[in-house]
């Protein structure tokens, strides 16, 4: 190789990716082979084929999801909204270029659209090529449509159109900075029909308390009914990880919800008892 | 500084810890300052100050528990096998030199004894005087005796003495072995009362997956009632830890458990909905 990707080191022969936490905690990854490197418009993407998660998608040197585990976070985002919303016909995702959570979203029966609002084709065509086990590859459910948009300007003039919005954004560095805003979350409360529940990832709660609590008073400001529930996303610095669910008409008993999709992290009885926080984090949440 | 402690190495002026998962992901962290270090008997001993987790106990160069998470595991370990027994008056721990486990078995009010039995008395001395987060410091509760003695040795003797036994062993290598093999279980359940609940950590479910099935299967073939549960440990690889309950009578229903101990992770919530497993987990438990 005459010239190395960004981000990547040669170390004796052996290529590596380090992903830095902050400056005081690296986590680096051997790495057999780049299978895609290109600089978008939008960030750099590369898909790295590492010894331990299998092929990772890699947004400006941030590893965003692997082969190995980018399961839990895309079933974790999609299945918990659709499992709560009695009759989610019309779902949008905002984000989620890796396709997973369309496809994870697409299985539930009662779905009938999935509109993908990804402002990055190259992350698409990236995960479609080289990261299957997460995207499906090329094949995907006619139910997907997916559109190459900035979701920011998308849900701008869109009025109870969707039953759930998900919103899958990247860190909010970047090109996904607006949406963290709360501009954008008053327009996906807009964009949702009245019985409508959105989820988004809100961050690490051991890394980034702080951008975890100001997502979820953030949209707890704008949904009557909002609750945050984790997931364990081991290659996400700490494992840990937060979803803020807003709804707006109140959500169902967990007892009474019914989950029967074949799913490889989500049963019904995860999909019931994400809801229980642990201490620590229910406190950084009342702050 | 002359001489550099084993397993730290200096970069430019900076120490780092490098742990090596399997040869294929490092996990480095930035050390301020060797605390504690004493090669004893039976392993190497470190505490390292570091800049992301506080002080961290290292043996033999792999991170054991650290000052800003330790009580995520240490909660988990000890009150979910208590909140679950009806009357715990007297408590086993083999291993747990740092004495977080102790120290929180201890603050139930209807416990009694905490039997500490560690090999390693140089674990117990460097977690009370350089981890006071996690070990309570060198004042600990009268209901904790520690014994420096072989805890293997130490349960083959025993008969019907303990209502909750917890094993808070180091990973099967090195001083732990021996407390994940059948025998050692055996004589757990014959240490237990009639009534009596034993716990262990049973690995991660991402990266030991073969040791996490066999301790469970190991335990499921002594204990009538045997159950896996869950927590987010965020240093240790993959940030999802895995513990096995074996409970010598049926366990009472989860909506039935109450707990009010005052802690970081654990509530009742938590130790009622803890036994909710992934659909993977699952499948690894049933091959």
């Amino acid at each position: 190789m005459t010239r190395l990707p960004q981000f990547i080191e040669n170390v004796q022969g052996k290529l590596w990716l380090t992903e830095d936490e902050d400056h005081n905690l690296e986590i680096r990854y051997h790495i057999k082979e780049v299978l895609f490197e290109e600089q978008s418009k939008y960030q750099h993407v590369m898909v790295l084929d590492s010894y331990t998660f299998g092929p990772m998608l890699v947004l400006d040197g941030i590893v965003q999801t692997t082969s190995r585990d980018g399961f839990i976070y895309n079933e974790m985002i999609s299945h918990v909204p659709l499992a709560y919303h009695p009759n989610p016909r019309n779902v949008l995702i905002i984000g989620g270029g890796d396709l997973g959570a369309a496809r994870e979203a697409a299985k539930h029966e009662k779905v009938e659209r999935v509109d993908l609002i990804e402002i990055d084709e190259t992350v698409v065509r990236a995960s479609q090529l080289h990261m299957p086990e997460v995207s499906g590859g090329t094949e995907i459910s006619p139910k997907i449509r997916i559109h190459y948009r900035d979701g920011v300007e998308y849900v701008k003039n869109l009025k109870a159109e969707y039953d759930v919005i998900i919103v899958d954004s990247s860190d909010p560095i970047g090109p996904a900075v607006e949406l963290f805003s709360e501009a954008f979350y008053q327009n996906v409360h807009r964009a949702l029909k009245d019985d409508g529940i959105m989820t988004c990832q809100s961050e690490s709660p051991i890394f980034y308390q702080d951008i975890m609590a100001k997502s979820y008073n953030r949209i707890a400001g704008i949904f009557p009914h909002t609750k945050m529930y984790t997931a364990v996303v081991p290659t996400y610095p700490g494992g840990f990880w937060t979803f803020t669910l807003g709804a707006k008409q109140a959500l169902p008993d967990p007892e009474q919800v019914r989950f029967d999709i074949d799913a490889r992290y989500a049963n019904e009885e995860v999909i019931r008892g994400c809801f229980s926080l642990p201490t620590f984090i229910k406190k950084q949440l009342e702050k």
